[in-house]
């Protein structure tokens, strides 16, 4: 289903229409080359796989500002010094550039949609004005959203953690914030809800009782899950695995990390993970390795498409564009019968040097297209019955005979040892690393027509 | 107890006696300038706390080869073209260093201390044979066993993994190994048994059954340890994390990846950690943070103690010269009460550089007395008021009333909404991360005296 | 001299006095254990050996915003809507804070210590009236300018670049307000000129000319010295090295790349370097070597005092807490004959969660305490002749004989053969970095008394 | 021109015969995809560009060792305990191999190709029996020699450095193996000669006096280029950056710090660089901003191809498989005009696990492909208008007027200051790096037919 485009009483975007696929030969930089929507691949069409998400955030609130400087981007919804008005005008903004870009989905922060007030009562009465509306614009244009979230990490009170921090009464706040944002999440149809926990973590190991903190994160996101629930949440709960920025080391460290964790609480019942491309490159993993932990533990719910570069040690959030990352990336996904109820949300900004309305545009189309690639290639590489007998084939010892009771538990160490000696030196057998790289990018320039 | 100085047909360190304390201003190069075995540091003695042990390996195997070039130690126990005598001469050599350096214990890979056979049988006799020898010179000297373990990662056998091998007949021949360095290490009184996954991961992820591979690594670990008990050994299994080198990635990443991996699959009751440094720094952990990690879950078991060096990203194994690490791995295991039947390993060489035989005790002198002063320091910091304000003190608010109830599982998403809203804006509060950092300081430049 | 302690019209820094030396047995967290301004070292007090100088921008302007929240302190010097109020309540506020610490020196960016205008020339009466103020200020109290500079980063208008903007009209910007730093940095009797190029680099390499940007940065620099000797500035103009951040890649990536670029544009007569610490870690160096390799060109002119950590891949810009880093820097700075007209200027920020007005104390503190000890333990090692034999001593067949031959370029390739020849097979000499590491150990645990 | 397959005594690579190119379609493992040899490309051959060579020692010296365990391949040609015959029977592997893959070029270091003897004289006398040899071979199949060079880091005299050593023994013995390895270069006509300084450089700064090591540096290539010239050298001598390892530093960090180095000097009219891509990862850069470096400096000589992965801190010296980065690196390579008379030289080794021996055809088939790939998208990209639009073009304002007058030096600081009074705040030019992205990644999918 194509979305309706919306325009408000401004329309941001002028000149700018519904992005169109045009195919791999067009120079049009404002169409599709890959993403057709419609076009079907491996049972289902490229929008019901791939799911793409707009955030609210890196597009609609910021403005290209980083540590040495502000933002460069002039935003003609951000010129209002009312609140009231400024949110309003955003979230036209934004129901504009979704309905252009013709995404099924958006997510948002509390307080990226909405704005904070000068107390609980009046941010919660603040985020219900903006639900109010954000449910209207869903209505009239068939947009609907992936995930909400609360920001636990901006405001100042958060700066020795939400959930985590050492003083319960930040505790209590942040419980009050994500309250809200379940409230408002369920009110907007949100088929997930997100934590990312930005500041749990530590600035400094020493001053730190780290069992304790992990302790409260655990009955923290156990009150919000029984909260969620109550309340008729029926969605996934996501955490969002990042090793480091802001705090020098942050709990949700890596996709194994968290993976441990819920399972240790006894939450992956709800909980799973929102993998984030450039937050397992900062954890030292490639964006394929998380996911397929997160895949392997049935534990992969969503995914934050980005992408970092291997020469800056800090979250860049560029779009992807690389198609070997979406190619291993959609390689996991079709193996584990795709994303489900999750979506591939670009966490991702503009270029600060980017500052063309357009460029917005350029930016969305640009990653949407690597993933269309990605899936399209990916899905040729998995029927190619060579790419698996070069995996799956190598394990066919454990399928049968003592290599499958071995993996039922049947065999003592003594028992293997005396296969050992049976079975004597075992053969060298090559891995074929090089001949699996010359298959991927075989299929890569062969392109996704 | 000190122990008695072991010499063997040859005397392998001649004009070296056993090492002695003289104190902080000996400039002897051949002293201890602060390990005081016999000092009482909080309740214990140095050599009690410390546990340190010799490993085989890099000391008396390894004389510097590296991937761009041979070894460059000239070893006179090496000089045999017959590998019974070689072991054996490797063995007094062992033993002399080790009493001469007055260190409780030692640790080995079976194929470090014995050679590999053409068969299995024969590598059992081969074990058996210096498994005979050790005992007797463990009885002479008062040597004792901190660990043994086996080499699953340097025969081409396991260029594709031990038990996590594609082919089932590796996972056997492992097993084989790993029965017979078990009874070597039953028969030595080893207080511990070491599992460090060198080639369990992937040298290329699409290649790979992740999830196949981590049941066999559960699967496998299970009956070591079921076989382990079996005959009696009553230590402590050991995981030891690295997250990669030699494979791309590698399975046991970091203490927290480890830690949710033997809880997951029941082996937490049996097994704990071996934390090494160097590895955690490559995992992108401090030292301190993965030994924290560990103690948290009470699954902290032993130490590998050296030091990398952070623009370097490999394992370059080199002795601890850091206070600073010290001071703060004391600190974590001072906190935990102790380091229980685990120790301080030093899985550490000297420079390729360093070819004076005297190097090597040089080398140890230096991180004996690093982690003797990390000790003394670190009980001091520990016993001033002013650190546990800095960080205990941080969380009092949930040591009574609602944080208390909070951390008891009895307030509500919406009980704490409740509080927060009574409660008002949190007041921001400095963590005082500057001042730590100064009082850490201030003791290190006190000394160890 | 001591500086005499200023106080404007309101105390920003109530309660806290003129920081006194109380040696290493105090307690009392704002009071210097170890830097005692007058104590002589090596021929000269501390003050003149260490040259402190307080930054204007991390203590007096930011309040401890990141790229994922904004400030946490409350600066009362901050509070005022009128931006001349402002600028006058900050310089206040920034001298009695260092007339307080008792440091000799600060430092500048033009819009830190004034504030930009809507056009050229409004901003530079904006610095113009600010001089004035600050030379006042300067009068009444002693304190000195160790350097100015321009700030060509922060305005959007530099996104892409200052002097190496793809615009023209980008580049002639940048140079009036270079123009006008200079004028302040001379009429205040600065004694340095620093360029720090945070934008001078690319952000992505395919769409940049770096040839033609790399010779416009070198022509704005000539123009710029050519300017500033000019109008009677007779100290040096520092380049600051740093490899990334807020850009992909910066051109002045680390010492030895700008040493050669220096070099090549003849520019070395009158630039050298300011080689920070956390700048020297993020290109992959310690920062005692890119202090090595400033000295042995004769190019290092200044150093920003910080640290970083190893775990985190920006800028972090912590103040020194690690004696190591003081020792090792210190043993470059006195090897080379002192640091000469430059300083040690904290280019430091106390942590986002550190938000106790004296927070900002107690970290200047500890980072002129540990480079006083740094001072003081470098200059015991350098005068203890085993750490001259541990290193010049490896030299010595260079200092006579064929060695000395070939230094003066005597001996051609088969002469050198000839040599080898004769000589057979060289001698394998220890190169003992352990005895090193534990000398140093040595003497930082006998402390600075 | 085609190479003659050459076969020696022994077939080392029995069953394949020599490389054809099938096409984009094909699914032999054991063909070109790509490479189609004599296909023009922007006026030349494939082969004319590309110029690929082999190298000795990953390929018919090394057999997957690592610093984990032995090597992993079984090679027939290494089968003798005589070092005359296993260097034949190596040599004709060699040729065999690079005549079946049908490369134009190889490349040795001195002991690859023979192997050292017990003096210099003896092994001096080995190399000469090898070169004869190979001369014989090169006649026989129209192989011809990229480059050669001296292995100055294996051996364990050289473990302080070569060049750079402590000990001017070993400073002469370097320079008895480079005028052996000029003399066979030149005999082989060999159109380069290298420097890859391995061990100049330092395992610990403060043993070590840098400044002294590197006027040792220089004047050692300088009287090898002296000598090389002397007898009739006339093709390139090459330095090869790499940043680190084996040493913890090494002075020939980046394409920046030799390129400076060089032109310090005086060795820039003689030297160029042999830019390696996994060796400027490890240097915190992309391979495109290394060789744009070289190229920028009039300075990129030849270039190690090859591919390191972002996750490990190791030369890993993978085979090529990234198309994004040949397209750069032919991108910074057609735009100066070609590589001249350097090449593409892979120095880069089967994986450990890759065992079968048509591994090493299909690795590097797969490397040529690669290259092949980028080349001919690359002259695609450069010839639309659009890429130099989003290059060139953002740079017009100095190809006349005032910015041309800047570029001339014909503008003072002040003239520079009235221009942009006069001009007026600049307007704002987005960098469009998302759209260049897109650009490039639109080229890929479309293949290289």
């Amino acid at each position: 289903m194509s979305r309706t485009v919306f325009k408000g009483d401004t329309e941001y975007f002028p000149g700018i229409g519904q992005i169109q696929f045009e195919g791999p030969e067009s120079d049009n930089p404002l169409a599709f080359k890959a993403y057709d929507r419609e076009r079907r691949v491996a049972g289902k069409t490229m929008e019901e796989h791939l799911r793409f998400a707009v955030c609210y955030w890196h597009n609609f609130c910021a403005t290209g500002a980083d540590p040495f400087g502000p933002g460069t981007r002039d935003q003609a919804w951000a010129r209002s010094s009312d609140p009231v008005q400024m949110a309003r005008k955003r979230m036209d903004a934004a129901f504009e550039f979704c309905t252009k870009l013709n995404v099924p989905f958006w997510c948002f922060h509390d307080f990226d949609m909405a704005w904070e007030g000068a107390s609980i009562d009046e941010s919660d009465a603040n985020i219900q004005t903006m639900v109010d509306l954000a449910n209207e614009r869903q209505a009239e244009t068939g947009m609907k959203l992936l995930w909400g979230t609360a920001n636990l990490f901006s405001n100042p009170r958060y700066m020795n953690g939400a959930s985590t921090n050492p003083s319960f009464d930040v505790v209590a706040y942040a419980a009050s914030q994500v309250k809200a944002a379940l409230d408002a999440t369920v009110a907007l149809g949100g088929q997930n809800y997100v934590f990312w926990g930005g500041r749990e973590g530590y600035a400094y190991l020493q001053n730190t009782d780290t069992r304790r903190e992990l302790q409260h994160l655990a009955m923290f996101l156990d009150k919000a899950r029984e909260y969620g629930r109550s309340i008729g949440f029926e969605g996934t709960f996501l955490i969002e695995p990042k090793p480091m920025e802001p705090m020098y080391h942050q709990y949700d460290f890596d996709a194994q990390t968290v993976i441990g964790f819920l399972r240790h609480h006894g939450l992956d019942g709800d909980f799973k993970l929102n993998v984030e491309a450039n937050h397992a490159t900062l954890a030292g993993h490639t964006f394929a390795h998380d996911l397929q932990m997160g895949a392997d533990a049935g534990l992969l719910g969503s995914i934050d498409a980005n992408m970092g570069n291997p020469q800056n040690g800090w979250d860049t959030d560029q779009f992807p564009s690389s198609i070997y990352d979406t190619v291993h990336a959609m390689m996991v996904v079709l193996k584990m019968g795709g994303i489900g109820s999750g979506g591939l949300n670009f966490d991702a900004k503009v270029r600060r040097e980017s500052t063309d309305l357009s460029d917005m545009f350029i930016a969305h189309i640009g990653g949407m297209d690597c993933f269309a690639r990605g899936l399209i290639i990916a899905d040729r590489i998995l029927a190619d019955q060579r790419s698996s007998d070069l995996r799956d084939g190598r394990y066919a010892s454990f399928d049968s005979g003592d290599g499958k009771r071995f993996e039922n538990g049947e065999l003592s160490l003594t028992d293997l040892r005396d296969i050992a000696v049976a079975t004597g030196e075992p053969e060298l057998v090559s891995g074929k690393q090089e001949l699996y790289e010359n298959l991927i990018n075989d299929y890569i320039v062969r392109g996704a027509s």
